[in-house]
């Protein structure tokens, strides 16, 4: 039986999966394929570390350069994460006319033009189904699913870590920094949590999400990004009230000549499917102008669901090599892509919920609404409440009918300037 | 530009999407194929007839055969319906080499060694995502989204009619008959309803996935098959108090030796996101070893859902005749399929529901449970209600813990020879 040869780079979490899978499988996948996977070379930091599989140790180099260099190995697993080495190495296997498999979100969203443009230019295959959403196959379905329609928008919650987090907070009525703390411990968060509650990590899957869906590039950094620590308790208990939950979202509308795109924490309609999405899960929710809506939804990270998505694509350029039909170029891809510029945050329209710390004095609820008013922000439905005692503040939570973001961001900023304002604004769009 | 010929067999609902969306997209379609797609012929039953798009008359036949004989048609999709002229006109096609792309989910169903077989023998490519859930691209998510995965068990809402009726049944409290006439005049439901409402095309698309996901043929007619029709507004009122939703379900289990396929209403907890789907929506669950759940969702039927997946799936073969890379075995292929028993109901273990119409008589309830014990049918809940006048039956309603069907189904049988009992059970199985 022909054998391929693969080269990993990286023998972390998702690595040992890959090694885990492709044993626990071989026989179902040899005989999809007709040929044998052999894992022929990984590249780590410390050969001797303890692993959390059992690997031959004879394969194991501290030399990514030796192992993308290889004549025996013909597709590469980029495993290893963050973008300088992964860069480096990635591109030199391409070089080498090695097929990239890779679940590196931060390398295709900083630097697709150069990867993507050097994987068609030297005619290897470019998997990457792990980099968004971890296992849900959201990548294909994309891709080859909905190959004949026109994406027009998407919701997505891309980072489990920070859905983890609302969701716990959303059940126990807990702080934002003791779930974390718990989180950490459990697992569920990094050491340093910045990338995950912070939308960094999202703002990478959401700029190949934009890249695939709208076939446009975009600034990563000029992406609106706003993380979940800003989120109080009580902020959960007037969703609740509302019929609404919080969830960690990226949104994604293709407006045409710009492109909307950003991630922040947003109320959703309790009955949206979204909004059920439990846990560490992941879902990406796409309206198209064909199917409709359609939903993708199932763990986003964790060490078998994560290899499970880059083993399918191992298969498939498996696949691809033995039908000699390697080097196609992916539908929805790069290279007839168009640079398009985001739209500004200040002319998004929405609803919003507002909640500020005041004063209780008289007429301060009537200074907040007027000021609203005067920017064109009107109100659905106010709330004052909080403990009435002197000089203790008070809450006022603010829904807003639909209005300009730039418009609000004004009236916030002239709010704040009120004496009897003593907690700024936390905003949170509603989407609908 | 290379040209790639396509032949339609049948222009209705689906077929008038297919040209809609090949002529709307086709600018996209060509840029992302870099070759054009042109509709060479079209296979009708009468030419004359008013169509739902504009389509030159010349390419209308009522000749079947003229169509997947000819030369220039590389790809035939079959749009019919049915399976006598289908099958016939489908194994013509491969035989002469085209590809075929089908929604053609019975055809699938109870043919497919047939089919897939002659598709393999003649190296042709055969697609068929349109068959099973419509517009949402469940076939490929599993075959190669999944393929390094092992496929343990789904849950499916697969026939938008009935989750139509289900959804409204619950909401309104409506009965089966007025429902059902409602969506008749939407359109939602056929003239006959038989297949929907019956389970039998939800059947068909169960044995295409137990297909996919075991690499196992069933025999479609000794499926477990039990329709919506013998569902009553009541039922929906305890499935709401005791916190479930009851919903159109196929359910597969893969035991190893024996395959466990069925379909019937069932009650779902509030909080899975198959209670979620609405309306004439469908959705698959998946549980698979490494990924853990997944689940998919979207518009299971309608003109341009049913159109995208034909029209992703004919992208697809195009992309495969430009890379010269057709008749490549499809991942979870047919042809590595073995055969598997089903195992037969009596053998499953469920929670149920069980409603019993019986006269108000002094007893009745503790005849009822001694029986259910007997057979090993133990108890979770009993409610027996209702109007408390002489001779007119009051409800008695039982939640079992776990229990073997036969041992229920034996149990019933005595119930309902008891001389109170006046309406024999309404048995509801609930997921876990």
């Amino acid at each position: 039986m022909r054998e391929i040869g693969v080269g990993l780079l990286g023998l972390g979490n998702v690595g040992a999966g890959v090694v885990k899978l492709l044993a626990d499988n071989a026989e179902a996948i040899e005989a999809r394929l007709g040929a044998r996977v052999a894992v022929r070379a990984i590249a780590v930091r410390d050969v001797e570390k303890d692993r959390l599989v059992e690997v031959d140790r004879s394969l194991l180099t501290t030399d990514a350069n030796a192992v993308v260099d290889r004549d025996d190995i013909q597709i590469v697993c980029e495993l290893i994460g963050g973008y300088t080495d992964a860069r480096a190495t990635s591109l030199r296997a391409i070089k080498n006319g090695k097929h990239l498999v890779t679940a590196n979100k931060a390398l295709l969203a900083l630097h697709a033009e150069e990867v993507f443009g050097a994987a068609e230019q030297h005619g290897v295959d470019l998997y990457y189904e792990a980099a968004v959403c971890g296992g849900v196959p959201i990548i294909r379905a994309l891709r080859e699913g909905l190959a004949s329609d026109k994406i027009e928008s998407f919701y997505g919650i891309v980072n489990g870590t920070s859905n983890f987090i609302l969701s716990q907070m959303s059940q126990e009525g807990a702080g934002f920094a003791d779930v974390l703390a718990r989180a950490q411990e459990a697992g569920y968060a990094e050491a340093d949590p910045t990338l995950d509650v912070g939308g960094g990590d999202a703002a990478h899957k959401l700029a190949i999400l934009v890249m695939l869906c709208f076939g446009t590039t975009v600034d990563v950094d000029k992406l609106y990004v706003e993380g979940i620590d800003k989120l109080s308790p009580v902020d959960f208990e007037y969703a609740e009230r509302f019929g609404y939950v919080i969830k960690p979202l990226v949104v994604a509308v293709d407006h045409g000549a710009t492109i909307d795109a950003r991630v922040h924490p947003t109320m959703l309609p309790t009955n949206w499917l979204l909004a059920d999405v439990p846990g560490a899960k992941n879902a990406l929710y796409v309206r198209s102008y064909a199917l409709g809506p359609s939903m993708y939804y199932g763990a986003g990270a964790g060490m078998m669901p994560t290899a499970m998505s880059v083993v399918s694509d191992l298969i498939e350029v498996c696949r691809n090599i033995q039908a000699e039909a390697t080097g196609a170029i992916p539908l929805r891809s790069y290279h007839r892509m168009v640079h398009r510029e985001l739209r500004p945050m200040t002319e998004l329209r929405s609803r919003y919920y507002l909640r500020f710390g005041v004063l209780d004095r008289p007429g301060v609820l009537g200074q907040i609404t007027t000021i609203l008013g005067e920017h064109e922000v009107s109100i659905a439905q106010v709330v004052q409440e909080g403990p009435r005692e002197p000089e203790r503040p008070v809450r006022v939570v603010v829904l807003s009918h639909q209005a300009k973001e730039g418009n609000l961001q004004r009236a916030l900023q002239q709010i704040a300037r009120l004496s009897v304002v003593v907690e700024p604004a936390t905003v949170i769009r509603i989407a609908e």
